[in-house]
């Protein structure tokens, strides 16, 4: 088969040239006695014209066959703007079918109606849309592109192991029983965590890995059985270093992939600023609605919700909602559910109409309150107030999670900008009330920031990471932090968090050990490669640029995987299915 | 840590800069009031002088701890030509100890006599000596080459499910319980075949993907429990046109990796003609040791052995290893075991000193059949003459195991050179009479040959297959075949194979569906990628160039997976533990 173009390569300078096309029939259309077809593959589409002269050969041809043609170029009349190749069409003399087609259960076009369960289940077919198959060939771009640049810095890929060992602390491991020892089990990777900075250990200095790994979590709308992680770990950097890095690493991504010139460095947040402006540690800057602190008006207030509030170390919050004064009750209903489905326990909203103030919360607010809410809130005429009090982080996220409500409800934001932000300064720690204990906010080998190590002792909710997000559009692409590099200020860590040191050697032993033989101060990071990938290519789910995604019920569909398997299977594992 | 150089990179045109190094101590000699310090990283080594300034800060310093350190390049007066930096000495000024260092194990160094047992269980001290690290950075480089010719060839990277469907045939699958659906389990892929051949249905046309493939088999040297494999497919190309590309970017790897030019076309040998001169399908041809064919000289000889090989379809055939008639009874002996472990009956040895033929089997040969031997294989004195007599496939392997004994023995070849071939026109089928039943040598999906169909009715085990290997130094690096792509094709091959219908339904049966709608001619090829890594890095295990590798037990030395788990686990995952 010598095609002598692809369907996206003609245009008006090849007219006169005789060319040989392969391709997938897009679309036939009878015209008199000449026929019409365009021909598609991952390039494009050209138009074909058939005369009487091979009306037998394709009286059968449908959409999706496989034809080759030979023709000649000619200019179109009826120039096509949508096409890149809208100019011309190929005049066909001889045509070969390579192979046909059945109906197709969904069209093969960018829009389509059908079900995500027969797009899943017929995956080679929706694969087969152009719009599908641009984002997975964004999805390469995006991932060569990141390659190029870490390799233009001298980090090396290096693989780690699939089958490692079940460490349970956080998130559920993948299980894979082991047949030469009975009763033993692999566990599949959640990160190569303990391998990167094991390899920092080895001197290798510059380390990066595209790593599938793996989480048993119940699956959300952006979640799957595994995922993909640009993995990064470097020796003898700062935290200011390793971003700065990974800034020219994503300005050279969103040029080379997007056309689009960003601006670095990129702006740093801490996390409490991020918390107390955009009540998220993944904020959208992109607009505005910042959260305001309205504590400081309240403070004598005898509205008993607040008064608690306030007692009870809490603060109070609003944001404004321009225009939405307009909101029924029901609306009105509905934003409180979702305040309380993010950990509210109720929402005091206000309405601003004609200089005054509306709501059912105003009886206990004297007028010099209302005053300082108006100036300080900046009001509007038709401007929704909402109030939340609570203890800190709470209020900060229902507020945050009402803000985004709005940003996408009111369309605040266009798809194609992109804001990136630096999230740093993190907590070490978070208390677990329930557990009573404390938790690893990052992870358990992150480095408390030099200025706070006196305060591990003393208290250690106190302490900050050296930690750091990166952000886009609200959506956290990557975490990381510089990492502890000795093993008593490890050993310490470990305390806080609760292990015993038989916990300690049984899981991280050997690890903990390594950090004896000269450890080299180091430090990284780990973008999640799918969202990445699913929002430079503006898409609503990941499962759109991954190949051959799990629906929500961690089931392939076309594959039926997983399924039972043979009993000596399970024999030769050592194994047996427990009945419910 | 604002190092200005790494210590591979000063040279005499340095001398007189002020430099800052970072590195770990390889080696301290005291020598008077002075101290000589080698310092390491990934790129060098760096030789450091310290004088009495600094004698108190240094005093405690020993190998592996880790220096920052500040100073002037001098030249140095005893030159040391094994190091790139060997011209030039730092005389440190300032120094910093960043880290301290216990013992290590084993000695940081290319030499080790360390037990690779000792090695895997430190392994991250192990990837610390330069020779491992050059290893698996050349393993890096080997990759970037590929994927830059392949992504300059249009292909696109795509990662497929690491959690598939279990589909018992060939080798062993890892399987991964389920929590999600009691009783069932996901099965870690042994290869990425069907869903590169559904990219191809999906129109990709060009697809790669650096796959980690599992397959649960007996660990052998070269063998572990996951590999890497270079995943490759195409659509509308010929076999010719894949292996030409491949040519292509094996030629871009030598040449950037090993600096060499390796001449293109490759040699093509049919399996047959592989078979019948090297005894292998991965023939190592840098030395020559032919097989020879005698059936024709004892073709009416009375020896039973032979008539009895001869009248049962068998061939005779023997190898001439050259001034090894020296060899005594014992050595023979050897090289029996080895002919009859590789499936030999036996092995005929005969010896050629002072033209005259010797050995014990020589009473049955008459002189003319002794003269015919002697001229048809070209012998001379001291030459040693091994002889097989069987079934054609086992007679040409046994002498090719021979010939690869007296390879590595006599060291024929040497490590550095480099000879690449294909393998062509392997049969489709290999009968099994054991089973009673046809395998596919290659894989279900293969096409056979245009030429061949016909037999697919008449005579299954004359079919050739649309298959090619391609082989480095008598290593099969790779292989890879046109697929079938139409349906009663693929039916008909299953049917030859002994699938049921209700075996392909549940099995296959998504992927047969696939086939009706619009399949495009396709066909591929895999490298096994540790293996090419091994041969390019002239290492003598695969282990070397796998960061973290199982010993030969599947187990990991350094973490101790696979391990027990905990009981909430198993419960989760529906399954228990099966006392033996």
């Amino acid at each position: 088969m010598n095609r002598t173009h692809t369907n996206g390569a003609l245009r008006i300078g090849d007219v006169g040239k005789s060319v040989t096309l392969i391709g997938w029939v897009a679309k036939r259309r009878n015209f008199g006695a000449l026929v019409f077809i365009d021909l598609r593959d991952r390039t494009g589409i050209t138009q074909l014209v058939f005369d009487e002269s091979n009306a037998d050969t394709i009286a059968a041809v449908r959409n999706e066959y496989i034809l080759e043609v030979q023709g000649t170029v000619v200019a179109r009349k009826d120039k096509n703007p949508q096409l890149d190749t809208g100019d011309i069409e190929v005049k066909v003399e001889t045509v070969k079918i390579i192979n046909s087609a059945k109906t197709t259960p969904l069209i093969i076009a960018d829009e389509t109606d059908a079900l995500e369960d027969t797009r899943l289940t017929y995956r080679y077919l929706d694969l087969r849309r152009p719009l599908m198959q641009k984002k997975l060939m964004m999805r390469h771009q995006i991932a060569r592109s990141m390659r190029n640049f870490l390799d233009s810095q001298d980090f090396v890929e290096i693989e780690t192991p699939m089958l490692g060992k079940s460490t349970p602390e956080g998130a559920r491991d993948y299980l894979v029983p082991s047949r030469v020892h009975p009763g033993s089990f692999y566990a599949l990777p959640q990160s190569p965590q303990l391998f990167k900075q094991l390899l920092m250990i080895s001197g290798f200095e510059r380390y990066y890995q595209f790593a599938r790994c793996f989480r048993d979590e119940d699956l959300r709308a952006d979640r799957q059985t595994d995922f993909t992680q640009v993995d990064i770990e470097t020796s003898f950097l700062n935290d200011v270093e390793i971003q700065t890095m990974m800034e020219a690493m994503m300005k050279k991504v969103m040029k080379e992939v997007k056309g689009l010139d960003i601006e670095t460095p990129f702006l740093r947040l801490s996390f409490e600023d991020a918390m107390n402006r955009y009540g998220s540690d993944k904020p959208d800057n992109r607009f505005g609605m910042e959260l305001q602190d309205l504590s400081e008006i309240f403070a004598h207030s005898e509205f008993k919700v607040f008064k608690d509030c306030l007692d009870n170390q809490g603060v109070i919050k609003a944001i404004v909602v321009p225009g939405q004064a307009t909101m029924t009750r029901k609306e009105i209903d509905k934003l409180t559910d979702l305040a309380k489905k993010n950990g509210a326990k109720g929402l005091v909203t206000l309405k601003y109409k004609d200089c005054k103030l509306e709501g059912s919360a105003l009886k206990f607010f004297d007028a010099a309150t209302q005053q300082a809410l108006i100036e300080k809130l900046h009001l509007n005429d038709q401007d929704l107030i909402l109030i939340v009090s609570d203890a800190w982080e709470r209020t900060c996220n229902v507020l945050g999670a009402l803000r985004m409500h709005f940003r996408d409800v009111l369309q605040l934001v266009k798809k194609d900008t992109f804001s990136f932000l630096w999230v740093v300064d993190f907590p070490m720690f978070e208390y677990s009330e329930e557990d009573g204990r404390f938790y690893a906010r990052h992870h358990p080998f992150t480095r408390p920031k030099e200025s706070d190590v006196p305060y591990l002792d003393s208290d250690p909710s106190k302490v900050r990471a050296d930690a750091y997000d990166i952000i886009l559009n609200g959506y956290e692409l990557g975490g990381g932090s510089l990492r502890i590099y000795d093993q008593q200020m490890q050993e310490k860590i470990f305390a806080i968090l609760g292990f015993s040191e038989a916990d300690i050697k049984e899981r991280f032993g050997f690890f903990v050990d390594a950090f004896q033989y000269g450890t080299p101060p180091h430090g990284g990071i780990a973008f999640g490669f799918d969202r990445v990938a699913m929002i430079l290519s503006e898409s609503d789910s990941i499962r759109d640029v991954i190949a051959f995604p799990k629906n929500a019920n961690a089931k392939c569909m076309m594959s039926d995987a997983p399924t039972p398997v043979d009993e000596v299977q399970l024999d030769e594992l050592h194994i047996s299915i427990v009945q419910e």
